[in-house]
């Protein structure tokens, strides 16, 4: 931190600055300018800034210079990471598609799901067992029943699968069957949930709070990675504002800010930002567009009796266009759109 | 719901919908107008929502027409509720204060915070010994040594304590001191401690989540009260927005537009939702006026060395100001201020 | 502004904003710190942010520290000002309560908001003549006739009257009928009409932009005191956020901190910022109770046939609670309300 | 509009509903389902939504059913526009580059930029000779000075001008210049401006209000439209959210959304909604492969000294990937790059 003096701060102001900032453990720097003094701080950021240096008398301004996450900045680790679910790799030169339906309800509609998503160009299965709702009174997930149907699929596709976690004390049985934890969007700043998956050895796809600035997003997948993970996929899903024609308003600039802060994978979730099955394939190309490590896309075979959030699922006759601009699209940027892995069922 | 007919919809059209809504378990009234017909649809509103009716062949336009929690709306329980926190009343003709650190720091600053919260005119002592923060390095609450200095105090001063919990696995022994338990605005869609306190026998205060919309933030109540505990208090503290002048932004308004749509207490946090100290008079003004059932301040004998937002809180030289203000305005507004309850010392 | 520099920036780092600053018609003041360099800079902040410093080699930061308004600040004008429409004042130790219709539609009609108003215990009235509407299809108000009924009004009950002006080309017409002239919240960055009604020679006021920082508002209000007017009352009159159940987000913390950062009158519009009747009386209180210097609230003899907002305007029998509410709160906060001037007709 | 009734509003209800609506000119059509009654309203929106039928005894809900603006929409003019400024047109299989300075600075400034915006694949050239700008202190354009510099680059280049026009009052001169007419974000519901630019006799590019709904946004276009001018090009350039890591929220999802509800072209401009310099060509992709019409970005040759926005400029090195990205995306989305009219310079 910096605290900018006024111009006509005396030097008893600042004797007292210097005295109150090492009493809180810190240092100060003084460096007195022609009409102004500035006092470098350092410290624990935190003691510092309960001091309310602002109110003190001859200050001018406080102000804060170093970003407050430190493992996952870029800073200190500048080539970008790969995050690697199975043998499936996210980030680097790799453009992954991770699609599903929003939930599972049967072991149908679930492998059904699968086919669509890998005809989509998918290589990574996504699918809720335990479901946040804003109503109590709306369908939340099979819970475990889904986590083995979800396991099930996995055996007949090859398809590792990705799936949402949202209490801390669920975060062991979703662990024992899924290949990543996902953390939405109500979620992000639960810190006993984002403490308990940087401990369950396995990648996490953290979404960013739909009210989320970029920074708490960061801070959010700097406490998985204080415990060890380092293994996290951020994910871009819209933000609230103003706007009422979309459900959110889609962040595209996220991505290439998030990849400059950080070194993590950056994907996008086309269908929950839009909110509209027409607005899923526009945003998916804006967002490989926009330089994406991925995007994560709700599909189910018969929307219109999807228990959630069915208008933003794509339907069969949009997978060859998605697979066709993701790959595409993927060779423009640079990258190698990551092979779905087909659907050799396996021998029982 | 409602579905509203294109003016150039066919009689198949609109068949073709009544057997979709019957085939997801629901009932359509069709009402055929001069220039338009519309659709009146009973049954399970999400698996209707599901149905993507907008996209049908025909529809203009489809609208939602009750509100979607039930036992928090005021529509079936027009008098407004009294909780009570042992026997502090919040709500009804009464106005109370809720006041005390924001974090539990040692036995001494809880104390004297106690004191200074009771010379402030408060009747119930706020604490935080569990700690949500945005940051990994931040402190993060003392846990269940924060809760036994709280108790301690209360043996002292006779004041109930009300704290927050942030884990669905913490209610049992956050619950086992506290006499309310706190759900904070990061929080406010954690759906498992939602349920959790809606469990553990204790009155509940639910800040609004910094995004959310009064309703769903009334479906977050919904929620708790689903569990069979009504016993609820709504508490407005500041919401995000552009406004960068304040931490927050206090919605005023939503004092009166939560309780005209429900029946339970609403109180405002001027504390965090200016996130200065000069604020949090004229925001304490404010929401007495506009209504509120009460307000919960943060006090600190040194904000200076607070682990906590220390800016925000009261100091000694406010007290009287605070005690003076809510007294005379609750007056004004037809309330009694419910009194301290003191702090005779328990005889050792 | 102030640069801050990284821990290993070079001399010839520094050497070279220097050279850049001076270039730019600024002034450079280096001060070397043990871990960091800060360089102060003076000179015309609009050169020296277009230089794009943080891009420059070796800077980690670059601050602002001074308000950009100087006029309207607070810094240099302790004492807060006392606006004068005719003999009314807003301001000081008053409390002025505008009120009337949201549009003049006839003589009758104005005549009876008039006296309405007078019985609110307002001491201005209000009435627009141009309405700014969202639709080219709605009521775009009676224009100079419409100023006509307004002084014939004024005439008849010794009110002096505000109004709207929306374009700089209808300023000279508007302040030829106007006592004060009202800027409105979609023209608070119509920078010509800003610089015309400065040059008017009539106060001024200022609604906040519905999506403007107060930064920005106050920086709107120096645009007309740069033209050497400072008769420039700031009305607050609610923000857009995502909340759908009122039409605006009433700032409330704007008053308090408006009322800080600058020597101008602040006051309310609870009938614009919550859209509905109903709240008109609660956001009142609360303006009061925050410090407002006044409010400007809607009245209409017959809201179900008015052709602008009739929704949020107040009737008969809200004007008496509304006079009571000001009054008794007033005086709480230590302020005379503003006497109506009664509505004593003039002899013709 | 439609009325819901409630289930036990009584047939007085439903009568007085159609008397009050009759009243004001409309008509009602009554359709009684079976648990509820609902009334279908013909007549003025305007006047039927001052009724404030919601408030009537009986009522349950009250709806707008029918998009308020008529000549920009979609619904009966389905086949998408094409505006031509000069011979270069905007939408339809066209995707079209518009480049430029910020501001015109000097002769030499703009037909250095000239030669850029030709270079990154521009077929129109943007320069702004009247800025609207938040401080009064800051650079407001050079007027009609700026305004003969743009036309004497058009006669070396070329080039059509876009130009901005920020007052009803200016609308003449500027026209006499450009060849194109920018309204800003600023003035997006200055209606006088509106009204004159749409009496103009030139294509007007209409940017997005910073805080303006996509609805909004239309009906300001119905503004211009009203007044006979059909030749419109939207412009997103990014909304005021929370976020601070960029200088506005660019809501790409805006391209597709208001393409669908409207068939004026839609443009995007980068380089304001970023507000940085590395985020123009990312933010460029999407909105190309959002399926813009086209995008708006500024050069300067050297920002470092710019007088307005210098650091979201691109520079010279950035020219060739930027039309390379233009013309290899374009392809991919189908539609044909504008071609740049080169550099011949005329004879003299």
């Amino acid at each position: 931190m910096v605290i900018v003096m006024a111009p006509d701060a005396t030097s008893d102001n600042i004797d007292s600055l210097v005295t109150l900032v090492s009493a809180a453990g810190g240092e100060a720097y003084v460096t007195r300018g022609v009409s102004r003094t500035i006092i470098g701080l350092v410290g624990d950021v935190q003691r510092l800034s309960n001091l309310d240096l602002r109110a003190q008398p001859g200050v001018s301004d406080v102000l804060r210079i170093s970003a407050p996450y430190k493992l996952v900045s870029r800073e200190n680790h500048v080539s970008r990471s790969v995050v690697r679910v199975r043998d499936v790799p996210i980030g680097g030169d790799h453009m992954t598609v991770i699609a599903g339906p929003c939930a599972v309800e049967t072991p149908e509609q679930t492998l059904e799901s699968a086919r669509m998503a890998a005809d989509a160009g998918a290589a990574l299965l996504r699918g809720g067992a335990y479901k946040p709702r804003t109503s109590p009174y709306a369908f939340q997930g099979l819970g475990e029943e889904g986590l083995k149907i979800l396991a099930e699929t996995r055996e007949e596709t090859g398809m590792p699968i990705v799936t949402e976690v949202v209490d801390a004390g669920d975060v062991e049985v979703v662990a024992s069957y899924a290949d990543m934890l996902q953390v939405g969007t109500r979620n992000m700043q639960n810190f006993a949930l984002l403490q308990a998956v940087g401990e369950a050895g396995l990648p996490v796809l953290l979404k960013r709070g739909m009210n989320a600035t970029i920074e708490e997003w960061l801070m959010a997948a700097e406490y998985i990675a204080q415990r060890g993970n380092l293994d996290i996929v951020l994910c871009e899903r819209g933000i609230r504002t103003f706007e009422k024609a979309t459900r959110n308003t889609l962040d595209i600039s996220a991505v290439p800010v998030a990849q400059e802060l950080s070194h993590l994978p950056v994907i996008v979730d086309p269908s929950h930002s839009g909110g509209k099955r027409n607005l899923v394939l526009p945003l998916s190309r804006a967002a490989i567009a926009a330089g994406a490590d991925g995007i994560i896309v709700d599909v189910h075979p018969t929307p219109e009796t999807a228990l959630c959030d069915g208008p933003q699922a794509l339907v069969e006759e949009d997978l060859a266009e998605l697979r066709d601009v993701a790959g595409t699209l993927s060779t423009l940027m640079g990258r190698d759109l990551t092979p779905a892995p087909g659907l050799e069922p396996v021998q029982v």
